[in-house]
Formats: C-alpha cells, sequence, structure tokens
C-alpha cells in the first residue's frame, strides 16, 4: 500500500502570517500521521512553509515545479521538474490524496480547490475567508472546512477512512 | 497582426437555459467583430453554443480539447488535441486575448477563471451568480463583470485597445 | 468536415539550408491544397520557413508555442500558447493529421517523429539523414519517407484517402 | 541535498527478456547507491521490472503515471498523477539527474531518449540495438553506452561527479 499524499496548497508571495504558521504546522502534523506532503516545491510562502514543517518532523517531502530545473525549497526530498508552469496545478491536485487549501487569498490556490472539485478529490479549506468558504460551498457541497489544522488531520482521517 | 482570440468558457455538462443562449449569442457577436471564438471544443453546453454561434455566423472556432482525438463538437474549426485532460485548461487561457465566463456554475470554469487572473489575462463574468462575482472580485478588483453579450463585446473592444 | 492539419517539424536552430528551402515550399504546397499547416510556432528554422510559405500563398498557419506568450513568427495565423516548453510537441504531434518531419538534424524533431509513431499518426521523413531512416523503420515499418516536398504531398494525400 | 534520481525508461509492451532482466537488475543496483529510481509508473514491462527491483533491494521508486488516477505498479512507492498521456515523458526526463534507456525497441522510449538530449539531461543507453546507437550518435556524441547494467553504475556515478 502506498502512504496518502497529503497537498498543502497556497499563496506563494502575499501569504499571511496566520497562513504561513499554520501550514508549517499543517506539514509537521500530517508527517507525524506518516503521510506524504506535496506541495508546489518552490521556496516561497505557504509551499515553503508547509515543506519545512514536514521536513523537519522527519518526513517525506514531494515537490512539482513548474519549472524545468531549479527554483526548489531546501526543505523539499523529491522534486518533479514538470517544466509546465500552471499546469502542473493539475498534477498537484491528481496525485493528492486530499487537497488543502491554506487560505485561498490568492488565485493559484484557487485555481487548485477548483480542480480538485473537478476530478473529486477530497478538499479541506483551511481558516478560508468567508467569500471563498461561500463560493466554493455553492459549487459543491461537499467541501470540507476546517477552523485550524488539528482539524485538518481529523478531516483527512476521515475521508481516508472512507476511501479504504 | 492576428486576430484577437475571444475564449468563451462555461459549463458542459448542467449548463441552464439562459447561459447556453448567452454563450450562442455571445458566440455570433464575437465572429461578427471578426475576432477568432477559442471554447473547450467538445459537444456540450456551452462550449458547443458559443461554437455554433460562431460557426454559423462565418466565424473561425478554435477548439482546445482534454482527448488525443475524437469527441469534437462539429462547429469547431480547427481541433487542437492536447491528450492532456484539465491542464488544457491553462492552454485556454493563455492563447485568450480576454477570457469570458459565461455562467460559473462549475468548477471547471471557475479553474480557468482563477487561472486567467493568475496569468493576468483580462477576465470577464458573463452574468455570474453573486457569489461568484463576490470571490473573484475579493481575488482581484480587476474582474469585469457583463450583464448580457453586448456588454461582453463593448468591454472586450476596451481591453482590446488598452492592450494595442 | 474540418480541413486537415499537416504538421511540419524541425529544426529551430542549426537547420540546414536545404531544410529550409524544403519546409518553405512544403508550406506553399500543403496551403495550395487547402489543408492547415501546423508548426511549433516560432520565428525559428523550419518552423519559421514551413509557415512563411504557407501563409505567403494564402494558406491557415497554426502555431503551437512552448511559451506563455510572444515569441511567435510573424507568419503564424493562430497561435496557441501552452506555457508547457517541450511538452507542446505531445500536442503538435496528436493535433496533426499526418506529421512531416523536414530533417531529422535535432533531438526535439526526433522526439516528435517518435511520438507520432508512439501515437499512430501517420509519419513523412522529408529527405532524411541515412541514420534516421534506417532507425526510424527500424521502430516501424510503416514510416513514410519522401525525397522532395513534391512527394510528400502524395503520400498525404495517399494517408488522407486512406483515413476516409 | 537531495538524493539523485534515475529514470530507468523502456517498453512497457513488448519489452525482450533481456531488457527485463536487465532493468530489475539495474533497478536493485540504483537502489543499493542510495539513488531513487524513476519510472513510468505501470505495472508492465521496463517499468515494472525497474520498480519491482528497486522496492525489493529497500530503494525508493517514484512513478510518474500517464493516467488521472490508478493503473500503477505494485512496486512503486510514491506515485504521481498526471493525467497527460505522452506529455508525461517530458516530466520523466526533466525530473531525472540521469536517464537510462534499457532498450529502445519502442517509439515511446525513443522520445524520451530523444527529449533527454534536447534538455540536457545525461543519457545512457543500455545494451542498445546498432540502429539505436548510431542514430543518437549522430544527434550528440555525447551519448553513452552501457553494455550491462554494472556500467550503468559506473557511468552514473561520473556523472554525478562531473555534476557537483
Amino acid at each position: 500500500m502506498r502512504r496518502p499524499i497529503i497537498g498543502i496548497m497556497g499563496a506563494g508571495d502575499g501569504a499571511g502570517e496566520r497562513d504561513l504558521r499554520y501550514a508549517k504546522e499543517l506539514g509537521r502534523l500530517v508527517a507525524a500521521e506518516g503521510w506524504i506532503v506535496l506541495t508546489g516545491g518552490r521556496p516561497d510562502g505557504v509551499m515553503d512553509a508547509a515543506s519545512r514543517g514536514a521536513h523537519d518532523a522527519g518526513g517525506l517531502v514531494l515537490g512539482i515545479l513548474p519549472s524545468e530545473c531549479g527554483g526548489v525549497s531546501e526543505h523539499v526530498d523529491v522534486a518533479v521538474f514538470t517544466g509546465m508552469g500552471h499546469a502542473r496545478n493539475v498534477i498537484n491536485v491528481l496525485t493528492s490524496t486530499v487537497v488543502v487549501a491554506c487560505g485561498i487569498s490568492g488565485a493559484g490556490t484557487a485555481s487548485e480547490a477548483a480542480l480538485a472539485l473537478k476530478t473529486r478529490t477530497p478538499l479541506i479549506l483551511l481558516a478560508p475567508a468567508p467569500e471563498a468558504e461561500t463560493f466554493f460551498r455553492s459549487l459543491d457541497q461537499n467541501v470540507l472546512v476546517a477552523r485550524d489544522p488539528r482539524e485538518v488531520i481529523e478531516l483527512v482521517r476521515s475521508a481516508l477512512d472512507r476511501a479504504t
């Protein structure tokens, strides 16, 4: 059995202080469960914070990069270079067992959340802005919302239980 | 000078009656301006209606397909087969001079609208639901909103003027 | 019925004088048949020569670009921006009704010829080096070889006849 | 420092008995060096044999799949789902520190070898047919050729030394 892969998505630039703190904490908690953390791989924002949290806790961090080479967070263990720019967002979502949007303050994360719904990948919004929660719930009633990283872990556990 | 390409995006399945009517009318109006219509190429929903409207008015219809072959609307003149599934949404957005979301009732269209913002492609929401308008405006103040297809044409003209 | 799309592939940099002359002549002949010419879209080498030949003859030229924007030959009528780098080679092949490799002096063209065989798209090698002809024939006996652009047109006609 | 990733490419269907044996042995040797094995991820041919060899030796196996989900060799530890069909060949090559073509009897492997040259990824042909060796050497003099899996390991070591 392959280990579950939890995608942690969020803003590269312009992530807020709380989103960065939550991303790092979530990375740590996911690693502690023995799950793999997937991020967009760059050394910026939520991606970097989640990678750091997981890596420092001894977890395996899989980074899916938009570039052909380079531009990788030092906390990524396995770097997949796609050379496909934004199209790598699709790979992030398809590869994740569960997608967690850690703040949806940016358009890139919004595209990943929408693609998660489109591909029927379980989606958890972590501490979303009210506009984001209302919109994604209008697209799909099954969107999950967590108020903090610990609640994400509980929701992932339930999603994994349902999948088996 | 290449002709402008106007991407008309919307639900394949589950498009409402008004969205289909607007898509067909918008395809016709875009063709009448001498602009190329880009759609997702499949014989369903908004894609098919926009392709039909443009094709019947003598316009050129460019369809960007998710498949490796087949599954093309009969109203598409030039079919580009990507074999890349949802990743073709990125190509739709990058190839369009302006993106028009004709209803955002589905997650696929939401991903294209978000990718338009991410890639700084001018985005027009045609008769959006209030939740969609609020959310996309929270991501980017520059999102344009049109109440009917004629207003889309005026907004596209302004966007094209600004680009030159 | 959509018009056939003939992909003309070849070196961007380092194309030989004969390959460039053949590409331009082939572009002209394909356009004269009423077929669409597909190229990699950039203003270099075989791509540019084929686009110019077809465009000057009044044909429609479809360019599939590796970039997110820009870098387009002035002879391209419809530019599809993939933002996917080398992965656009797959789109070139899937979108072409027939692929013509105009010289296989470079690795990019070799990848497109191989992908044509992999996806069972009819492949014509135009004036190939002996090593290329021997290798591709060892992969697939159905590879076609033409000695000049006029022979390509005859082979395309036969391939289109068989497809209908 | 991330661990090197060695891509082992070869036929899914129609792989010969020697290629399968070499692929399994090479997977084992790569794992013994502490390097990650990358394959196309499917439960067929050279991909499956290399994955099995590495996995059984306690190595980490990264599979880059063409599908949106499913169709994974049981010996893959981390499955990346691209949903991009043949375009995933580009990701295989960009992600590999060194690419090894284990037999080039098929067009898919030929495309990966060509893409390795195009992207300047070190390429080793393991026991190639003479037509393949001649052709790829005509494209690029720097192509490496190994007669057996042990010689591949020596060539990879040299390539890694040069890269650092």
